[in-house]
């Protein structure tokens, strides 16, 4: 194999090819990265770490066909440290010495049989869609930390279930304390249809996707689902099982409405956290809980911990009774920071009841649920 | 005690004191910050770690004065949190709980009774010069990569030693390996003096000097340093043990002459380092060395680790003879890093005498000696 590429092209497949590339693994050929050209100029420089396998398509000269697997880590370093222009990569195919070289600097790094490396998952297209990159991009940055991290008693919740429904999309992501249903329409007209990606592949993808508009095809079969970006596919696997019915959970009405400025409840909320985090007192997975003082204009964030008491006052506006309600202060962090307007509409009903966050605008575009902690003083 | 001050200003005491307070130790006390108020508004902030002492001095509204310990880093976290304005301390005297307060946000931390606070050094002048704070801020990090870390087996070299001499200052540093003379001019009249400040003040001092040129006054004793900033003082105990002998070493001729764009040659050697880093075939403590071979108008930069091979060339002015010589590919990079200008030079005679690397304008402000390893190959 013998390809030249332009070091700001190759430095751009190896970004998004690595995002595939498990950094550490029993099997060095899943840290790899494969590189496929043919006589024609089509190189596809492949990441596949099982669960994520990302194909990258692009052109360059390529004066000798062949297959390669390089550790990725190794390749990415050695071609952002190499002189500016283009990069000649070229393999011994008796030993699978590759050497790599740009201007007067050469690096020969051992290659290994690409023989052993994973096939691209075969989609059975079951079911089609499209959205902008932007998009996609936006439902993934408002759902993604409400996933649950750990598997738990409900594997499915370390997914985001997307849920066609009457030609819109919702995205769904809940740890069992927490609830985030981001909705978007799709401009086509398409079926009813659900799958839940995992978590880990989302976490992925928003590395790489840009705010465009640029069109998304996502192909869904019953246990892959592909995201095509035209110059590169991101394949992943579903996760299996039932997800939340989460149509009841949101469509509860709640009697007390605050409207507030984003910037000053976060401001107080991060005070509060300084006591929270690190507090000898408290278990790690049982965190002191931030107490909301709600009465006429305005919510006394108070927070007593091992390692001291913040008092916080925070003007808003208050439509409904007074309540004292305490929660886990992390999350309503995550949900106000998933927010993009500078105010925010929190709803409540009861001191048992969840707290909602949703747009003051009063569309359904976004909608969080943090479920309240008992107070005990 | 009750006292308000700034925000700002209190941010900008804080990350000065800060620097003299352990983050984790033994005693709880070593890691509180020391405010002291007295009726005429003079507050004195304190940091005390034992090897290093800064007192800042600052004028505060005080309404009741009193001294009082509260732990650094939290105090540190919870100012940068408040809101903008004016701050206000105060303190209950029966208990010591600090109250911190800035609009609508209180704190209340437990703060610690300030008589195990250890007490600044007591300073018996020996001698004394005058630098500004730039030209000590270049002076240390011009030398700080070469101080030995470990004790080895001569503790005196993990300190930098400053040596007046002739109405010039030599600020030298040591590992065994390498060695960094690095001299400025003292203005004012002074007799000769030496003595030697531990490596971890010197990390410390680099993280607040300004490039700027008001006066440090620098005050010695027996057995401690002063660097009087005006406004704040840094006290720093001094490493006792007779320092290397660097003249004989600095004053050695050389044959073999270079001039290297420093930018290029960095370059090749960052592209060794990628090779060497993690390389599992070396222990970390003998790294691979990075293999010169100088002959007319280049340098052939190339190395081999377990990890691969790498070659380069990098294009200089010779002025001598041929060289294949060996190097710590990281030592090269410290001591090239802590040079100025876009060209060095170089200077070698054989393949166990040591690369010695000075400033082209061939003035003695600086020089770097470091001493080669056998290549086997």
């Amino acid at each position: 194999m013998k390809l030249v590429c332009s070091k700001p092209q190759l430095i751009d497949v190896i970004n998004t090819v690595q995002r595939a590339i498990a950094p550490k693994t029993a099997l060095p050929i899943l840290e790899c990265i494969k590189i496929d050209a043919n006589g024609d100029g089509n190189v596809v420089f492949t990441g596949n770490n099982i669960d994520i396998c990302i194909e990258y398509n692009t052109k360059c000269t390529v004066t000798e066909g062949g297959t390669i697997a390089i550790a990725s880590k190794m390749f990415g370093e050695i071609v952002r440290r190499l002189p500016e222009g283009d990069v000649t990569i070229s393999v011994n195919p008796s030993n699978f010495i590759t050497k790599i070289k740009s201007g007067s600097s050469e690096f020969n790094i051992q290659g290994i049989a690409p023989d052993e490396f994973p096939d691209a998952p075969i989609l059975d297209e079951k079911f089609r869609f499209t959205l902008n990159e932007g998009s996609l991009k936006k439902l993934i940055r408002k759902t993604i930390s409400f996933v649950a991290q750990n598997e738990g008693k409900k594997p499915v919740l370390t997914g985001a279930l997307f849920e066609i429904k009457d030609n819109s999309l919702n995205v769904v992501a809940s740890d069992g304390h927490r609830l985030a249903v981001v909705k978007e329409e799709i401009k086509e007209t398409v079926n009813n249809y659900k799958f839940v990606v995992p978590g880990m592949t989302l976490r992925e993808l928003i590395k790489i996707l840009k705010d465009e508009e640029d069109s998304v095809n996502i192909i869904v079969s019953d246990r892959t689902v592909l995201f095509d970006f035209g110059y590169y596919q991101v394949y992943s696997r579903l996760l299996d099982g039932e997800f939340l019915k989460y149509d009841a959970i949101i469509s509860a009405v709640n009697t007390i409405n605050v409207v507030a400025e984003k910037r000053y409840i976060m401001d107080s909320l991060e005070r509060a956290q300084l006591l929270i985090n690190d507090d000898i007192s408290a278990k790690s997975e049982n965190k002191v809980p931030v107490r909301f003082n709600i009465a006429y204009d305005k919510i006394d964030v108070s927070c007593i911990t091992g390692k001291g008491q913040v008092n916080d006052t925070v003007p808003v506006e208050l439509d409904g009774g007074e309540l004292i309600i305490g929660f886990n202060c992390r999350f309503l962090l995550d949900a106000l920071s998933a927010c993009d307007e500078e105010q925010v509409k929190m709803e409540f009903s009861a001191p048992t009841s969840g707290c909602f966050i949703r747009s003051v605008n009063n569309d359904d575009s976004y909608i969080y649920m943090i479920l309240p902690v008992r107070l005990y003083n």
